[in-house]
Order: structure tokens, then C-alpha cells, then sequence
């Protein structure tokens, strides 16, 4: 683990159930959530259960069960929000947009002619989070 | 492979040898090189070398070695092009912004007060290519 890995950080809370998610997925090294500032509706967080800043520092059999997750979560996505294209990102460093330093991929739902949202600008309604994440949720069956 | 896959796209070429690229990795399920439109100076790409049109359909297997060559040839791209980020995007369906329907991650360097470009309209001189080719296959060793 990187020595700036702050133990603090919202994913990390997240984790230890000292705050909040709306799961959708979780096997025994990630958790998959829905993004509660989306970018459009559906967008969901995939993460590790380790701690690991970003894809920099982050060790090699959690880099694979993360993207392992993101295989099997990526297409439900995409049915359950009836999505056009799937938009997978994951961003290192505040200049690459990284706002919480706790590796993470995004699913982020796209359809021709909605605009995507700013990140991290608008908390979403739980109600309609728990929605779709219940779409999601079935279409893992 | 989906059906939906067609040969004859261009990182298919690529595969086959025939087009070229300016490579910085290679493994026996992956290949890394420069992105010939980059959106940001070090773009490098990431593709399996079996055939899938993109994370909807790849092979479990082949989405690992992706993301192990990613996790490998990420830092090497920051620390050549001195980047303060990294972007990891990978599209899928036209959409999502997918251009060429073979998968591909995309490294995208990141650096304060210098925006993107635009992807896929402006085609770097290969030998610009070649040089932030020739740093990070240094970095890589």
C-alpha cells in the first residue's frame, strides 16, 4: 500500500460501513456502488476492497478482480439503464480528475443526445439512485 | 468473438502486421503503442491481441491480460512524459465515443493548464510519435 493512502477517504468509510452505499455487486475483493453525484443516470463505482491510492500503486491481483468486476457489471449496466454505449474510466491523479483517492472505475452510461453531467456538482436523489440500482441489480440476475 | 466483429478494422491490421505502429509493449495476449491521434502527448494505446469489439463481449481471460498490460505500461507513460496524471478510458459502442471496434484502453497523460485534444482529428508527426515511444519504453526498462 502507497504511504499517502489517507484510511479516511469516502470509499474507505464506504467499506468499513461507516458510511452509506448503494450496492449493486460485491464479491470478496470489490464492491460495485451507484455514483451518488452521476454523470448520468446508472453510473456506478467499482472499487477494491484493499486499499490502494489509484492504478499506480495498486497491486497486480487487485488491478485483475477489479476489472473482473467491471466485465460482469459493465454489461448489466448497460441493459438494466437500456444505455447505447458504456463509458469505462478511471482516473489517477487530481489532474486527471481524481477526486477521491481510493482507486475506482466508473460505468458511465451513454445515450446520443444526452449531455453527460458535471461530476461531483449534483447529488442525485437516493430514491432514484435505489431505482436504478435495482435495474442493475436484476439485470445481474 | 461477437459476430459483430470485423476483421478488417484497423488495430486488426495492426495485429496482423499489416499497418504499422510505433510499439512500446508486447506480450503474448497484448500489445501497447502510440495512439497516431493523440489527445495529449504519450497517448498510448492497450489492446488484446484476440479479437473482441470491445469490454461487452472480450473474453474474461483477455480482460486480465489488458488490465495487467495497463497496470504495467500506465506508470511507464507517466513517468516518461513527467505527466501529473493519468486518464485510463476505454469506450464502448459508437456512443460512448468508440471509434474502432477492436477493444482498446486508452493512457491518456495529464498535466495542469494543458487541455486535450481533440481525439482522432489531428494526426501527430511520427516522429514525435517515436520519441515519446522511445521514453516509455525506457521507463519500462
Amino acid at each position: 500500500m502507497n504511504e499517502s493512502y489517507d484510511r479516511d477517504n469516502i470509499f474507505a468509510k464506504i467499506l468499513r460501513g461507516e458510511l452509506p452505499c448503494i450496492k449493486v455487486y460485491e464479491d470478496d475483493l470489490t464492491l460495485a456502488f451507484m455514483d451518488v453525484m452521476p454523470q448520468s443516470d446508472g453510473h456506478t463505482l467499482v472499487i477494491p476492497k484493499n486499499p490502494s491510492v489509484n492504478m499506480l500503486d495498486i497491486a497486480p491481483a487487485d488491478a485483475a478482480a477489479l476489472i473482473k468486476t467491471v466485465h460482469v457489471v459493465a454489461p448489466a449496466v448497460k441493459q438494466a439503464m437500456q444505455a447505447e454505449g458504456i463509458q469505462i474510466v478511471q482516473l489517477n491523479g487530481p489532474t486527471a480528475g481524481q477526486t477521491v483517492f481510493h482507486t475506482h472505475f466508473h460505468i458511465i452510461p451513454r445515450n446520443e443526445g444526452l449531455e453527460m453531467r458535471f461530476h461531483a456538482k449534483e447529488m442525485e436523489d437516493p430514491a432514484v439512485l435505489e431505482r436504478h440500482a435495482g435495474k442493475i441489480r436484476a439485470a445481474l440476475g
